[in-house]
Order: C-alpha cells, then sequence, then structure tokens
C-alpha cells in the first residue's frame, strides 16, 4: 500500500510548461498525473501510467477532456492598501489638472494615508476583495509587496497581512518588503534620512519577524536614485534577503544592472531597459517581469525590448503589478492577452510567463511553475481546446477545476 | 392590497443614470427603488418612499450599502459562431504570414466554416460559454448579430439559437440580421450576386420567421460598398426592420451619414468618422457605438473622435462586439476601462454607454437603461464605493446582486 499514489488526473491534455519544448508549452496529449503527499509523482503520457500505483485508497479522476496547466503565479503585486483611487481616475477623465488632483489627496500619498489609517484587520478586509478574483483564476502563487506604509509599523502591518492571506486562503504567498517604494511625508527633502531608517530598521525588523522574503525598490527618477537603491540591496544582502527591483518603466538609470549585480531575482516594468542591461540580467540569471497593465492604464508608447530579451535568452514573467494607481488589475489571465497582444509575446511565452518564469522570479523554480515529478501539486484544469487560448480570450475564465497542493478546490471562490 | 408594491430595495445609493444630471450618473445617495410587475413603481430617497407601498406582500430587500445601477447593456456582439481563432491567434504571433494563416484555413472564412457546420443545438452550447460570464456581470441585456452563416439557412440558424439563448437564460436579446457581413465563399466575384440573395430572400424570410428585430451591414473596403449597403438598407424598409451599420472603422466611406439618412439605430465603430458624419448622426438620434476591445485587439492608434460627438451631442454607447477574430471579449466591465483608458470617455459617458445609451442603440430607450419609473426592473447591485469603480477596477466583477425584470437572480451563473 505504500507506494500507491494518494491520486491520478486523467483525461485531459497536459501543458506542463518544462523548459525547452518544441512547442512551447511541454504538451502531452492524453496525458496523465499522479499524486502522492502534495507533490507530483509521475506525470506523462495515459497510455504509459503505471498501473501499480494506483491501489484502493488512490483518487482517480477520469475528467472529460480540456487542457491542466500549472497553476497560475503571479510574481509582482501590490495588493495590499488602503483605499481606492478610483477618484482620482475619475477627476483625471473629467479634465482635472494633476495640481487638482493633488489638491484633493490624490496620487501615492492618499493610498499611504489609507494604509496607514486602517487597522490590520480592515486592510485584510480590502485586499480580500482583490485576492479573490486571483483565486478564481486558479492563481496559486502570489507575491505581495509592502511599501504603503513607509514607516517600521505600517510595513510591517502590511507584511503582516500578506501573511495572514496566505494562512486563510488556498495560496502560497511570498512576501516583499518595498519600503523603498516613494519617500513619506515626514522625510519631505531627506531621502537618505529615509534609506537610512530602510536600512537600519525596517529591513532588519522585518527580517527578525520572518516577515519578508525578499527586498524591492523603485529606482526611478521620481523614486530612489541608484545609489540609494544600492543601500537598500546591501542592507539586505547583509540581512540574507535576495532582492528585485522596480526598474527602467519610465527611464534608463541602468537599475537592471544594479540588480543584476546583487543577483536579483528580477527586474521588472523594464520598457526603457537597453543592450547592456539584458545582457547584465542574463548572466546573473535575473528574470524580466513584464506588467502590461500598467503599460496599458499608463498608456505607454515605449514597449520593453522583448527582442533583446529573446536576444539574450533573458527569462521573462508577466504578472498584474496590482496596484490602486498605475495598475488596478485583479486578472492574471487578461495581462496573459495584454502580453500578447501589446508586448508581442507568443502565447507559450505569455503563459510560460504566468507560470515557470513567474515562480523562477520568486526563487521557487524548484518548487512550482511546471508540471514535473517532484514538484508541488499546483495545477488548473481548463475548459479549452488549446493553451493559447488563455491568452486568446479577453474577460473569459475558462477554469473547470483548480487543485491545490494535491487537494481539489470546492467551486470558485 | 391592489396598490402595495411587490418589492421595494433600500439601503444603497442608485446611479439612476438619467439623462441630463450634474454628476452624470443622476447618483441618489440612500435611495430606494419599488418595483409592481416586473417595472419600477417608484425610484427616489429612501426617506421619501412613500410607506404605504410597503404592503404585507412586499418583499423589503434592505441592503447594506454598495451602488445600484440599471443592468448593464451589451448592444454590439457577434456572441454566436462556431469554433474560435485561437490557432489563427498563435500563428500571428509566432510570426506566420498573413498567406500562411489563410492556407491555413484562418481569418472569417474559418468561422462561416465552423458556424455552418455546427448544428443549432452545438452552436447553442459554444454560444452559452460566451454568455454566462456576460450574465454574471449583470448583463440584462444584449444584442447578437448572424453574419456568419452568410446563406439562408445558416443565417436563420444563428438567428434561433439567439432567440433560444433568450429563452433559456434571464436575459433580452436583440437579434440583428448581418447576413452583409462578408461574401461567402460561393459568391466569390459576384457581390451584387449576394447582396440580391440577402434582399429577396434573407431579409424576408427572417422578417417572416420573427428571428429578426434589425438588419445591420459591415460597410467597408473589405466588406460591402455604399451602394449595397443602401440596398440592403431599402430591402429592411420595406419589412419594417430597422437599420444599424458598422461604419468607418478602417477607413472613411460615408457610412456613417448613409446610416444616419435611413434614420438607423446606431453606426458603429466609427474611428475614422468625420464631422459631416457627426452632424448627419446628431440630426438622426443615431447612435455611436464605440467598440474598444477591437481596437484594443487590433492595436489601432486612430481614435473615434469622442470630442465631435461630445460637441454634436451624439449619444455614445460602448459595447464588447464579442466575435471570434477582432474581439474575442466577454467582459463589458472591462470595455468601460478601455472605453476610459483608450478612448478617454470619462467614467460616467462610459456607464452610460453600457446602459442608457446602449438601451437607445437598441430602440429600447423607453423600456430600460434607466431607472426610471415605468421602466423594466432590471438593475444590479455593486460592492463599490462610487460609481466610477466600475471603469477604474480592471478584471474585477464586484457584482453583489442582480435583479431581472423584478427577480433577484441566485448567486453568480
Ligand atoms: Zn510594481
Ligand atoms: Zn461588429
Amino acid at each position: 500500500m505504500i507506494d500507491t499514489w494518494d491520486s491520478v488526473w486523467r483525461g485531459a491534455d497536459l501543458a506542463t510548461m518544462k523548459v525547452g519544448s518544441a512547442d512551447g508549452f511541454g504538451s502531452i496529449r492524453d496525458g496523465a498525473l499522479a499524486l502522492k503527499g502534495g507533490r507530483i509523482s509521475w506525470v506523462g503520457p495515459a497510455a504509459q501510467l503505471p498501473k501499480d500505483g494506483i491501489g484502493r485508497h488512490t483518487a482517480v479522476h477520469d475528467v472529460e477532456g480540456g487542457w491542466i496547466t500549472p497553476s497560475l503565479i503571479d510574481c509582482h503585486t501590490h495588493l495590499v492598501y488602503g483605499g481606492d483611487r478610483a477618484q482620482e481616475f475619475e477627476l483625471r477623465l473629467n479634465g482635472a489638472t494633476y495640481e487638482e488632483i493633488a489638491r484633493a489627496g490624490g496620487g501615492i500619498r492618499s493610498t499611504v494615508t489609507a494604509t496607514r489609517g486602517a487597522s490590520e484587520d480592515e486592510l485584510l478586509v480590502q485586499s480580500e476583495k482583490r485576492l479573490r478574483p486571483l483565486l478564481t483564476e486558479g492563481v496559486a502563487t502570489l507575491e505581495i509587496k509592502s511599501g504603503y506604509g513607509l514607516d517600521l509599523d505600517n510595513e510591517l502591518k502590511a507584511l503582516r497581512v500578506a501573511r495572514r492571506l496566505g494562512e486563510k486562503y488556498p495560496v502560497r504567498i511570498c512576501t516583499t518588503l518595498l519600503a523603498a517604494h516613494a519617500l513619506p511625508p515626514e522625510y519631505a527633502g531627506n531621502a537618505d534620512g529615509y534609506i537610512d531608517l530602510v536600512c537600519n530598521e525596517i529591513i532588519p525588523a522585518a527580517k527578525a519577524a520572518g516577515l519578508a522574503d525578499a527586498v524591492d525598490a523603485f529606482c526611478e527618477n521620481i523614486g530612489f536614485t541608484p545609489e540609494q537603491t544600492r543601500r537598500v540591496f546591501e542592507a539586505a544582502r547583509q540581512h540574507g534577503l535576495p532582492v528585485k527591483l522596480h526598474a527602467e518603466q519610465l527611464s534608463n538609470l541602468n537599475g537592471a544592472a544594479l540588480a543584476a549585480s546583487f543577483n536579483a531575482l528580477s527586474a521588472d516594468h523594464l520598457e526603457h531597459l537597453d543592450e547592456a542591461g539584458a545582457q547584465a540580467m542574463a548572466r546573473a540569471g535575473t528574470v524580466a517581469v513584464l506588467l502590461p497593465g500598467a503599460f496599458y492604464v499608463l498608456r505607454e508608447t515605449k514597449l520593453p525590448p522583448v527582442g533583446l530579451l529573446r536576444q539574450y535568452q533573458v527569462p521573462m514573467a508577466v504578472s498584474t503589478d496590482c496596484n490602486p494607481g498605475t495598475s488596478p488589475v485583479t486578472s492574471l489571465l487578461l495581462m496573459l492577452s495584454m502580453a500578447c497582444t501589446l508586448f508581442r509575446l507568443t502565447p507559450a511565452e505569455a503563459l510560460a510567463g504566468a507560470t515557470r518564469e513567474a515562480a523562477r522570479a520568486l526563487g521557487l523554480a524548484s518548487e512550482t511553475g511546471t508540471l514535473e515529478v517532484g514538484k508541488t501539486a499546483d495545477f488548473t484544469l481548463w475548459d479549452i481546446a488549446r493553451p493559447a487560448s488563455l491568452a486568446y480570450q479577453v474577460g473569459l475564465n475558462p477554469l473547470r477545476q483548480a487543485v491545490f497542493r494535491g487537494r481539489p478546490l470546492p467551486g470558485r471562490s
């Protein structure tokens, strides 16, 4: 008995998303998956499934058609925040100037105020509303950044909310400390002083409390300088935390190369990345996280250099960037559509970007993101005729069944 | 007893979408709706609700916050079709030329083949998958065009499927005969011959069978000429059917002015509309139906002339254009986002475009589209803090309760 599987899934085609396949999806027509202890024990064509693994306690799921993919992974979100910015959105479309919006309390400052003003429980309730639609799309792993607290207590509060979401819902949450997101009002004119606080107090405290899996920063003309970013990265390294970076979104400050020099997990946005930056990322194995939602909302015209990323074989991930200002997006499937339509990724690149490469961007490449033996049994069965349909359809969620750590989840949440 | 209401809804704010309001939404804070016989009998501030309308059989729904809007109306879809075009989408992104795609059976011809090849029941099953996600967003009225059959039997088959969807689901379906959508292969080189068939056989048969509520055509360099379109419109008029037109999407053939000269309900797409066209539409009361999904998928850069439409007070509707080639879109909420983000409509214009003006584009302005006394009791309760949130959020469906003809619908379908 001891060697039989907990469950077997048969009757669907598989997009394993294994690296280096001919069709980009690692397709296995009429495949089977066998699970044991929440992990994948066997994967291959159903006709080759060893019969002796099926014992009397093995749950055999014979599904009728469809495709199974690894569950989706959203590797860049700012999902925990207070309030929203719908009023600012409306004011701007009604012709208000940036000055008028600022006077009305708009911009990131309004989100900082609302996030600081919310209790931990209130923040949880507000954030759940954004998590649930992602779960209904089969998202099983999700990164959440802080960055709207901008002081010790409120940054830790946001990270605690992120951890609690992972305890309450069937989803693996990766937390990222993004204290260096913006300058808090009480440090106006003193960015270096704030970076001192981040390096000397917030990073050590987040590490000590086990609340941060990684550290991120916003390196931009309207954010922090490369030199300030370097200080944040050095503090992270000192505390044994991997780094990632918001880089080259609005201008080229060579942030991606800086991140690569710290072996960053990822550099994100990258519309203004140049060839040297792409080469540096390739050498370091740093993932390029593409965020078409922000590109769409900001009506950007400068595309990320997908050709360069392909040329140097920089892995590309795709994510929602879920945030209240520049990407109020809670559909990762829609980002597959936008990655293809706006950035001209192929459907296989887009799906790999929300599975295999997103896992890599979180340091979880050996744990999830493909259908391979030994990985966590997180996968999704879709009512589709081919995997490209996930990127082709706009606004359709063809999820039939989500499986999290080997367990079929009840209906759509 | 005879004068009391069937039900009362209180506790939410109302966006009545009444024409001419100061905020564009016709907002009533802390409002109430009273219903009788599936229609709205009273609407106003809850504090002014006459108490004597509440009898012992009146169902009183005290909802806790949120906003009630008229249910959404999707006034331009090609939702009934066979197959899909995911493979073509994939081929193109993988670098295939149009010639290679045509050789692989791509383009509208593949949809015509699949639609002709599907039985009526099969077509129903395939179309339901696209209808359901729209219903989960509270869409209560929806137009469906034929146009992939392109012969007498198959055009009528598609319209019968559309009618059956309206019988099976809680939604009002308006059918539009779009036989003049494309030239069927058997009429290659003989467009006038096909227009003869449309005018002399298909329109009369659709009318006789009660299957068409309106007639549409695709007037474009790659579609039918203005002269052919005029013949279709004359046949429609002869049979007492109102008309609408796909016009000025890819070039300016003065189709909108032609449509207006037939008092068309709407002219749709309109990226290339000029000032004379906008003036003609304004005079005729023809609605401009804007379709940002197709603009997005085709990566168009020429925006519809929203400024001109505002200047001449042409009513603007917003719709999905749900179709397999240029707009595989099944989210009308996402079209509110795209109408604002891509076309710079205000949130109030976008919501009016998917309620009041969409009703007008279907000839149903006196029947639905606003919360006003006498109209059908089709409305939706949303978990939002302000109506602009419906356009601000991307990929979130905050529907809490849909009400169709006075009846609360069970959960999300
Ligand atoms: Zn971000
Ligand atoms: Zn159309």
